[in-house]
């Protein structure tokens, strides 16, 4: 398994990003990597260069870079490279600590789409109360969601769910404004129709985005531009009453500081059950190959737990099977006319 | 000041709403409540009958009713006899704490859409960490949301932080899956050339819903069904939370108890910053009437908070601005063709 890294992606790159490398190479024996980014930053950041190489660039794509034309013109970039490289078949997954924008372009443009999905979807994972997560896509790589495209984001997150969490019968919802048949607009309406109608899915009904971290489904469907707002505002809301106890530890005196070391390892615990990092990163789901995006703020284990993601990924051939999914089908589920 | 209440309505009814009422009744001399609900129910809660007129029946809406439908035949529902008060001039502002969806539908079958607006919108008031908290509209009336709808939005929620919040600049944001002014599907795309034309209106561009608790708007504006799910996202994750906070310091044995207990205060203000029903009820805007919806499970103290919104509302004659404006641009604003 050839993983190609974008090494200079992220806020801390490339130290985050060979860390998490190394620690993974050492673990996996599987697993080969290629590291796209500049020789002179990465050489002094390893130890052992066993199935290790590198790849010398100079050129990356920044952050405030429009993604689009970035990956068209930069081409020598180290994530535009990592996504040749999966083209050119020299590897077998893209990881990326760098702009979704620019990471989606690459995929779309690069590695290409797989036949009968017109727009893939980006799926991260997000932490449930009871610690085993769902998945939920798409995320915001397409802002105008159609019903068939909804329809295929179940279908992905479904042999995702299977592959990777091992569930038999992954519970699929759609996200909606309520939770009887009828709500929503037409998108919803619509998708709501053309899932209970699809054989072989376990479609448990609407969810709305109060109940995501109840562990109520395994795979939440929703548009890209509700999906975004329903993600963020979770994650948003999370950090927001998580810092305001902490702010109320430190601003209480002497009784509430000592209060709050007392309670140290327990609001650590709900920190890192809501550490988005360790549950891997977020999938762009209808590529050709597996494209991965770990958050750009990421440190080294979040990119181990990430890289793990990929290896189960090619391990099953997650992506394999999507693809022979949508071959049968000839580019359309069951339920089209 | 004559208030139509719905004395039935909610989880806590009538108890709560007539604790509510009274504290507010005996506060604000102006204020003269006609209380709709069963008489043998009401009457042993109530200490002094100054200002309180019962209106007896025994009907009533359920939260399971179908909302067009039970405000159609329940002909002598407590709802519906309190939007008939406001359209009989009896009543100046109609307060419930029953079904959203059923106070949606007699605000626009019996109170009346104000001309010029197509779709009311519904406008809670969310907190943020400074405290001063901001509104939001529409988080549900109208699924399908245009442009033009969204923009009425943004003018009723600018009137309404003027009126109420007392600012003469709101800050009116777009609720959007990026900052740029590019970002979104086609709807957000022309709503924010629409609003960055509005000509009085202080714009200040997108924003994304994990900024939504930071208190960089006082007005954001959303199609319903995205404020539905950044709504509904922002308050679950926010319980989660601070349930889990309890979790940790009542699982943590003796040491996470004395935590907790020296930290109980800090917990609390996080808590109540957080407890949505000081901050009033969710308006229906773009009604001839104010047309207020308390949470189903609000106590007394959100029942009085309320009211004295609603007061604030009829005093600064928020509606008759709102009616008069668009009047004045004959039902269009100013950046229609």
């Amino acid at each position: 398994m050839k993983i190609a890294v974008d090494a200079m992606g992220g806020d801390n790159a490339p130290q985050v990003v060979l860390a998490g490398v190394q620690r993974a190479r050492d673990e996996f024996s599987e697993l080969e990597f290629t590291l796209y980014g500049d020789e002179a930053q990465l050489t002094p950041l390893i130890k052992d260069m066993t199935r290790l190489t590198i790849v010398h660039t100079t050129e990356k794509i920044n952050g405030d870079d429009e993604p689009v034309k970035a990956v068209r013109r930069k081409k020598q970039a180290s994530m535009v490279l990592a996504a040749q490289a999966v083209k050119n078949q020299t590897a077998d997954a893209v990881f990326s600590l760098g702009s979704t924008g620019a990471l989606l372009a690459a995929g779309l443009f690069i590695v290409g789409r797989i036949p009968g999905i017109d727009r893939p979807g980006l799926m991260p994972t997000l932490p449930t109360t009871d610690g085993h997560g769902f998945v939920m896509l798409d995320v915001g790589a397409n802002a105008e969601g159609k019903p068939q495209q909804l329809v295929n984001y179940a279908v992905m997150g479904d042999f995702y769910a299977r592959d990777l969490r091992g569930l038999r019968q992954p519970r699929v919802a759609l996200l909606n404004n309520g939770t009887e048949p009828n709500k929503g607009d037409s998108l919803h309406q619509e998708t709501y129709q053309l899932l209970s109608q699809l054989e072989g899915l376990n479609f448990i009904g609407n969810i709305e985005s109060d109940k995501l971290l109840q562990g109520v489904a395994d795979v939440v469907v929703t548009d890209g531009f509700t999906g975004n707002a329903a993600l963020k505002a979770t994650e948003g809301t999370a950090k927001t009453i998580l810092k305001l106890v902490k702010s109320a530890i430190m601003d209480s005196g002497f009784k509430g500081k000592l209060g709050g070391l007392l309670l140290k390892d327990g609001i650590k615990n709900i920190a890192s059950t809501f550490d988005v990092s360790s549950y891997g990163g977020a999938v762009l789901l209808g590529l050709k190959a597996p494209v991965i995006k770990a958050h750009g703020g990421a440190d080294a284990d979040a990119v181990y737990y990430t890289i793990r993601q990929i290896r189960e990924m090619l391990a099953n051939d997650t992506v394999g099977k999507v693809q022979a999914y949508f071959a049968a089908t000839k580019g359309h589920t069951s339920v089209d006319k």
